[in-house]
């Protein structure tokens, strides 16, 4: 019994701690194995960009210094290639901080907040941990029910979390749905927009948002580094919203909650569009190369823009999940987000997506 | 006007966000000068240790996976190297993150914080975020009043903070009066022992805190590598307390919430005993540098334990402060500490110290 939970914060009293991807040297030291892929955390299969490992290198002499805690040169960058204002933009250790940042400065234990069944694990652990009220609506085929997410908002409701694409299930929301929801939500209510996998969507059906915060200024773009950019490691991802809203998340974050080499890195990636296009190449060859076996073993999945795919194993998924731990293959069971029987993969190197296809071959 | 003002926290309404020091490249663009002094952020001169640079370079090539979120290896490296359990460990992004975690887990609008004028400049900022009551007790001597401090607590004490060595005075607490108080306190009252400058402490009057939190559990100890350890810029602190109380606080923090290069060099720099026996050596006779030259310009100071010296310029500091900027060299102005006659040096190498007594000469 925790002696001091009673003088804990109501929220956090309940709290239950995000679970991550398992890391690969903890699978190491549990079964001795040497040789692990994993599938399990959505990162970067193609390894750090030439770009972004030089600015580090160029930065490390600096690093008795504080970082730069206005983030100057990164927020100029982003601010030239989004066609924004630098006065729109939070810099966070990553996006999931720009994520709390809004928790933190707008919701007290009286308010609701509408989410998605199925969206990412972080939006009731970010509203446990201010006591709000978490309401989660009803999926539609995997989806956000944008008129049920609609019909869900009351007078307490204070915050709304949009994932598109959605994590873990890869779904997307249409340009003209997602506006209406948008344009159509009260004033008091901000919405978090969270395009953590904005570059892997396709072109001809990406949505073009960016600009949105200049007409709703209660809508909050969240983007990040650690997927298409590679950087997970390193922490850094962004708010874009009405300069309003920045102003207010930028008072409360820590001074220096961007450390240099991840302000250095995140604007290298963002020069180095030869990466980014061989990072959405090499997804897109995945994503087929993975589906295709889906189909050979007669498994449906749920198509994804994303750089994972929920895949339906059609009986619990935990026991494949354990199975395949122990050929060396780390993918992630989903059941704590209602999907007990998918497994997300997250698209490697067309090597370990073969490692996967065939451990999992086995173990079916 | 703030549009979304009115919809923020009460605290975050109020809330004026801390002011670091000046960048060197700010100073920079805004002067045109090339060569700039920066004693201002208490940081290391010494450069990046070679062992914290090797293990840098040792994780890059993983940069693109999450950092581990449980922070195993580091955490394993401090219980071995502080002789304790690594269940009383908290990581953070820079030890300003174990203080907000403490007042985010703790503190509701109803709660008072106790803490000395003079004090750290985050503790009051902290506090106001989540709309808590600031207690600021009048200073002695430039330090801590414990026994005024012990006097404003109350039933609605929930937290105080103690700085030990003080910063930006420098003061420090002998070990049984620190002792006696912590031992006096409420078991609902928490108290923050902020020991960001212990290793510049003389041997002889450092105090040896590390197993008070197993017999005061309300007692968290934060240390940090952002000083002694030459990392500031990769963001890096922890906690050391009861276990229950490092349960609560890595319920609420980020998964991943210290960057993977933070916690590869933090582990290599516990290991590199030269690099702080360097620093700690380079502080020593910078100090006595800096406080010679004070003597000669008939000018006063604080006695210092940290790696800084507070010194009274017998006038308003400001002018002074701006004079030194003009002359290529960055200190801290104080006047937001209450001491508008102070400014604070940062021990720099005995070359930047120089640069820095030449240029003070000249503007006074």
């Amino acid at each position: 019994m925790n002696k001091f939970l009673h003088l804990a914060q109501a929220g956090v009293q309940q709290l239950v701690p995000y679970v991550p991807g398992k890391p690969v040297d903890e699978l190491q030291r549990e079964l001795g194995l040497s040789e692990i892929v994993k599938l399990a955390s959505n990162e970067n299969p193609l390894g750090i960009g030439t770009k972004a490992a030089a600015a580090i290198q160029a930065a490390l002499p600096e690093l008795t210094r504080y970082p730069d805690g206005s983030g100057f040169a990164l927020k100029a960058t982003l601010a030239a290639q989004l066609g924004v204002a630098v006065e729109q933009i939070t810099l966070g250790n990553g996006s999931s901080e720009i994520l709390e940042l809004v928790t933190r400065t707008f919701l007290s234990p009286e308010h609701e907040v509408v989410f998605s069944q199925h969206a990412f694990a972080l939006y009731p652990i970010l509203t446990q941990a201010v006591g709000a009220k978490a309401q989660a609506v009803p999926a539609k085929n995997f989806g956000h029910d944008l008129a049920a997410m609609q019909a869900r908002i009351n007078q307490q409701t204070k915050l709304v979390f949009i994932a598109n694409p959605n994590n873990p299930t890869g779904t997307l929301l249409g340009q003209q749905e997602l506006q209406d929801f948008i344009a159509a939500l009260p004033a008091q209510v901000l919405c978090i927009l969270d395009e953590a996998y904005y570059e892997f969507v396709a072109p001809e059906t990406r949505i073009d948002s960016i600009h949105w915060p200049e007409l709703y200024p209660n809508l909050l773009i969240a983007r990040t580094f650690s997927k298409a950019y590679g950087l997970a490691g390193l922490r850094i991802g962004y708010g874009i919203s009405s300069s309003d809203v920045a102003d207010l998340l930028n008072r409360i974050r820590q001074p220096f909650n961007s450390n240099s080499l991840a302000l250095a890195a995140a604007e290298a990636a963002l020069g180095d569009q030869d990466y980014l296009q061989r990072t959405i190449a090499l997804n897109n060859a995945g994503m087929q190369q993975l589906t295709a076996a889906f189909a050979e073993l007669g498994l449906s999945w749920i198509p994804s823009s994303g750089n994972f795919v929920a895949v339906d194993i059609g009986k619990p998924a935990l026991p494949v999940y354990q199975a395949l731990l122990h050929k060396g293959v780390i993918v992630r069971p989903i059941a704590n987000y209602e999907m007990p029987n998918h497994l997300r993969i997250s698209i490697g190197t067309a090597g370990e997506n073969q490692v996967f296809i065939n451990a999992l071959k086995q173990v079916l």
